[in-house]
């Protein structure tokens, strides 16, 4: 087999064998394919695509990359969700602990944040003492022990898709349905998950800004999860605004313990709802989305999602007294808010650019070598569909310096738009794939 | 500038500037844009191609990779002919000393064959002691002596693209029209030529199969002349047979040889006043084809295209007996004839078949490291239109051993096909396209 005959198919449009992948997946692991063959294959799937079987060949063939987890021990099925990643996307910090309060298992690898979206482990830095780098030994003892881990994902876990991605990083061939699904999938399944939620996010704060697009992504990967006989739905949800009312770390850690104490944003609420009933669902807990949104509900009647939230911070080593008292995240020493000065309604609130400008107040990494300040960012109080009287808080900015926030604030203008006329609330779950 | 970005738009279809395309040949040559994003950059133009005056900008950027020739002391229009390479295509052989011996002056770079199709300078490795490795010294010294010359590449004249095809012979990015032509141009008018005459094979046996392709070919390569200020003009011809009767190394010089004292084969003698006309014409030594082929004709009754040879022979060290005496060439110890059992007319001789068999019985590479069987080959008598009787000769085979000739008998049956009803002979011209 030579790596020149699979560009070519590839480029021509012949699909791959099996085999074929594996050898290229190994070859390139391995070293023996180098960066520029690897370049232009992925140049020619960016525009001949791959098959539904090639892509599940591919997702398996990085999967056996390297190590992977397994969680024989426990009695259940081993779920896990994913996100593609938003502005104030606070999910993982809410639904976990709200899922598997009602006792199922949840073994989470996340990542952090880059450009204008966050990442779950950068908002957990925000909690004293959180360690998010468990090896794996501890990893499954915190799985056994109290039914839900949250870590950063090991370079023993799928090295081909951490060695392809920063390749494709660099060659512009990141854009490639079938190379965002197989990335995304191979990690769950690296990880152990036997049910798998995802969350494609779509619009103007999204990795993918056009319906359709999304729609591709998750059948896509839910067609990839067909192939792996592994549970798998998708909901499409709304990216257009902001998700909740928090953007940066300290700010959506609180919002988060808010939203677990019943009485977070809506839009937030019911996100986690919906993608909790269908992680309880796949889990096979229950036998309908409904008996799950119940049992949902149900349980945070109960206050033990807050509970486990408190006990997996304890066990990773941060301080649990943030969920009682979230006064004792760190805090931003200049905070700012903008007020409306006449009544209007909001028409829209551009995702992307809160996220930028939450990033320009230090909330968010340009590059990946960038720090971050754990208490920048943003609370957005304009809700699209919302009415504003003149003196309502319009947002809250948190930053380091005066001169920040101006900026910002500045900024934060041409973000949002107002109409004189009522403006209609947007949808916020746009579509369900499931296998 | 980041590379990222060019290949974004590449990908994209969005044209480069010519300030662009430099940025990313003279990055490539210097090493600072690394293997990988070259090789992502060729599959986003293999897909949507590069404009003409990309193409062009191509070119130029490569040609200024490294130094050029000039020919400020010579007195005209230094001209260059190249082929796009074929089986039995010595029309070097025959053209140059022709033209040369017109006043013409001829600064020809040649390259090697690899697979079915042959190289100028292997061919003229038959000739004892003959050197084509000349310096930049010597080679412009000859051609201002005797006004022909004809050595192989250096490695100092377009350095970009003999990286950048390397690059593409692993990366299954060779068959992109815009990466062809902006490659062969650039070693043309790096070596100085002012007045370039392209013969673009069509057929079975050519890199080109389909004459659409081949047009399109043409068209890039005298568009970009056109904006290189460089006169330019492309025949298209046909390669479904081998061009004369010779396919191996000394076979062929001894057919050219031939051809230079007016006894050569009908196809290659047409072929060879055809391109020598175009040459004449973009050289200004002519006002018309038909002029230039007057010349031509005229100067073959003079003896002095055979001269010319020898003189060029003699200049760079080989044995100019040769050419008064064929028989001195190297000789292989087999020969075999191939002889028609009855009589047929000539329907189809497969090049690309014919050219491999020939490769098989030592006169080509498979791979770049092979050594060549200097006298190796085949002398296929059968043209297609061509009525053979019962006894005549079909063809000679010319190998190291009596299993070889064998080997090659069996598959030289198949490379034939015959019919019992007259068949037509082959248009060899098919198209011209000219600045």
């Amino acid at each position: 087999m030579r790596m020149y005959d699979l560009i070519t198919k590839t480029r021509d449009g012949i699909e791959l064998s099996r085999e074929e992948i594996q050898f290229i997946i190994s070859g390139y692991t391995a070293g023996s394919i180098p960066d520029y063959q690897m370049a232009a294959w992925c140049m020619a799937i960016y525009f001949k695509g791959l098959s539904p079987t090639a892509t599940a060949a591919l997702t398996m063939a990085m999967v056996e990359s390297g190590e992977t987890l397994t969680w024989p021990e426990l009695d259940g099925v081993v779920v896990d969700k994913h996100s593609t990643g938003g502005v104030g996307d606070k999910t993982t910090l809410v639904l976990l602990p709200w899922v598997a309060a009602t006792g199922c298992k949840i073994a989470k690898m996340s990542g952090r944040g880059l450009g204008h979206t966050g990442g779950t482990l950068d908002k957990l830095d925000a909690i004293d003492g959180f360690e998010s780098a468990l090896d794996r030994g501890r990893f499954i003892e915190q799985v056994q022990a109290i039914d839900l881990a949250v870590a950063g994902q090991t370079g023993a876990l799928v090295p081909a898709d951490q060695k392809l991605y920063a390749l494709r990083d660099v060659t512009a061939t990141v854009d490639s349905i079938p190379l965002i699904a197989s990335s995304i999938m191979s990690k769950k399944i690296a990880a152990g998950a036997e049910g798998i939620v995802l969350d494609v996010k779509v619009g103007k704060g999204a990795f993918m800004q056009e319906l359709p697009l999304a729609k591709q992504l998750a059948e896509t990967m839910v067609d990839i999860g067909k192939h792996t006989q592994r549970q798998t739905s998708a909901l499409i949800t709304n990216m257009d605004q902001p998700l909740g009312h928090a953007v940066g770390n300290a700010l959506e850690v609180k919002e988060a313990i808010q939203t677990l104490k019943g009485e977070g944003p809506e839009d937030l609420s019911n996100l986690c709802l919906a993608l909790g009933a269908e992680m309880l669902l796949k889990a096979r807990r229950v036998s309908s989305l409904e008996a799950g949104r119940k049992l949902l509900e149900d349980t945070m009647q109960t206050g033990q999602p807050l509970h486990k939230l408190k006990q997996m911070i304890a066990h990773q080593g941060g301080s649990p007294e943030v969920v009682d008292n979230p006064d004792l995240l760190p805090k931003a020493p200049v905070v700012r808010d903008v007020k409306a000065v006449q009544a209007a309604y909001v028409k829209e609130v551009n995702a992307r650019s809160v996220g930028l400008i939450a990033m320009q107040l230090g909330a968010g990494r340009q590059t990946i070598d960038d720090t971050i300040d754990l208490t920048a960012g943003i609370e957005i109080f304009a809700k699209v569909g919302r009415q504003l009287q003149a003196g309502d808080i319009i947002a809250r900015l948190h930053g380091q310096t005066e001169q920040d926030v101006d900026e910002a604030v500045m900024a934060l203008k041409d973000a949002i738009s107002w109409s004189p006329t009522p403006t209609a609330e947007p949808q916020l779950i746009l579509g369900r794939i499931s296998s």
